[in-house]
């Protein structure tokens, strides 16, 4: 495709086969998660395994920090991989660790990860009171350096105070309207609203638990959906953010819904009955079939420009604007902004 | 001063009054220690508190990562810092944290600090038995990212072993010649030859234990110290260390000599009677004396242009080839030298 397509969420069993199949399908950039319910030391040990995987495939993958590195990987025919997570375990209880973390690469952080967490709730508490107190600290030491507020698995009331609390747009990475597949994961109209109102961005998922009929969900009808929502918000706050798990085995799904925090199994959206990952659509099972998507938004009635908006041009728009020290503060981050910001607040 | 005014290492207790004094001092850049005996949890501990030393005085101090940074300090009036661990301890066992640490900034890191450790051996020792196994492979990938290998407080043979070893000049950041003052930590004209011929860096020593008279030493001695020193190896090898530590308590010097090793007190290079930090002497006890040490250049008989380089242009030089990743290699750090390499190495 002439413009860029960038891939707002997947958490692959990544491999050389998978950095090629990326290739195959065009893939610019793609923000991969790298903690669940990690430590601070573990997820440093995810960075550690990625810094190799740079090392080793230097022809087929990059390190993703700013917008303009997906235009550099689009030049030189590689990926780039922008790093998340989906919880805030990272941090520990730590609001420095924000800070070191961004100087690491991380760019989006979920606030909650279905349960309650230290800043915000998860979408599967029974309660939601709404950020913490840490959680309004965290969202603006997030909005200083550049790591973007992700709310996909957090709470409806957590979510709108994230929106209204955050001083530079959130995302929602990988979720659907609720309207089309009432599922837990999946956003209310208000929430998608006032998501686009603030320069937000949303994902559409692939993962079948959030898509209509599941794994028998058709493209016609994933496409036709995103057509409702751009007449909801418009065009501009919408991308994909696959989720795609590929080559998994169903023991990582279990740490995903479960980590430390039970001994029981907690089936998440899946069932006892099902309890592994979930087929996904055979219109979209891999990095080659986003051509597939691009093909079917084309026949849902978006034009070239919307279609090549959706697939890639507004996630890096919203890169450029989001990955840098906030403009209006005084920043000590080395990059060129923040030298300027320095030197200006100085005279 | 016209030149650059680089000192190759402190460990002050900082505050805003040593910022002050290095501005007033003229101070362009300076290498700070940020672990003795740390752990990689507590060495990012440290990082985390100079972010928000950044944070709290833009107008004095920057982090430093490049040659540039010390331009730019200069520039703006300001002081770069940039960290260094006197010990290993940070990468614990790890060795894929030695590009985690330099991605974090990190650019300088001794093998061994008076001790063995997992890398070599110190110079306390009653046996050097030279590089381990894993200190070969840490310094290839120290060679790789761009973090210089220091052996201020590592013994006879492991350092020339590292001189040999290493594939890019390395550091002795603090230390004096034995011929002058004949310390343990002092090194020998052996070593100092060695080091001179592969392209590394001497930083003279003002803590008193390395000294001649220790505290009562003259700046004449010291600068005539530096004399010899240059008619043995030259100019372009020296710099000055101070080792200034000031504004510390004596528990930080116990913590330096004993960390968690021992539970006995090791006096290190001081004594039973004397336990403490050595008074300065009273022509170098704090950043506003530099000038002092530069007007004690030109009388020992340097010409302006030697007396430049030893006060920091010589480390700004070792600075500019020494922080960034290797050229011959491919790498993945995000500099638009790794860019260009990357982008050469698919054509």
């Amino acid at each position: 495709m002439t413009g860029f397509l960038i891939d707002g969420l997947q958490y692959a069993n990544w491999s050389e086969r998978i950095f090629r199949q990326m290739r195959d399908g065009g893939v610019d950039a793609v923000h991969v998660t790298i903690a669940y319910h990690e430590t601070f030391r573990e997820t440093v040990a995810n960075f550690e395994r990625w810094n190799r995987w740079f090392e080793d495939f230097p022809d087929l993958i990059l390190r993703g920090t700013t917008g303009d590195d997906v235009r550099r990987a689009k030049e030189t025919n590689r990926t780039a991989i922008f790093f998340g997570f989906q919880n805030p375990s990272p941090i520990e209880d730590d609001i420095g660790l924000v800070e070191i973390l961004h100087q690491l690469g991380a760019r989006f952080m979920q606030l909650s990860y279905n349960n309650q967490s230290l800043l915000a709730t998860g979408c599967y508490e029974a309660e939601d009171p709404g950020l913490t107190r840490m959680g309004r600290e965290v969202i603006g030491e997030m909005n200083r350096v550049g790591l973007v507020v992700d709310m996909s698995h957090s709470a409806e009331r957590s979510t709108l105070e994230a929106i209204e609390t955050s001083s530079r747009p959130i995302a929602i990475t990988h979720a659907n309207p609720a309207f089309w597949a009432p599922a837990l994961r999946n956003k209310s109209d208000r929430v998608i609203r006032a998501l686009a109102e603030s320069g937000g961005m949303l994902g559409f998922s692939l993962y079948p638990h959030h898509l209509k009929s599941k794994s028998d969900c058709t493209l016609e009808s994933f496409c036709e959906m995103i057509a409702r929502t751009a007449e909801m918000v418009g065009t501009q706050c919408l991308g994909i953010g696959s989720d795609l798990c590929q080559d998994q085995p169903d023991s990582v799904v279990e740490w995903m819904r479960s980590g430390r925090w039970t001994k029981t199994v907690d089936y998440g959206e899946g069932s006892a009955a099902s309890p592994g990952f979930p087929p996904m659509p055979d219109w979209f099972e891999d990095n080659r079939d986003f051509p597939k998507l691009e093909a079917g938004l084309r026949k849902a009635g978006f034009d070239a420009s919307e279609t090549a908006a959706i697939m890639g041009g507004n996630w890096l728009r919203f890169f450029d604007k989001s990955f840098g020290p906030a403009r209006s503060e005084p920043s000590t981050l080395p990059w060129p902004e923040a030298a300027k910001t320095q030197t200006g607040a100085m005279s």
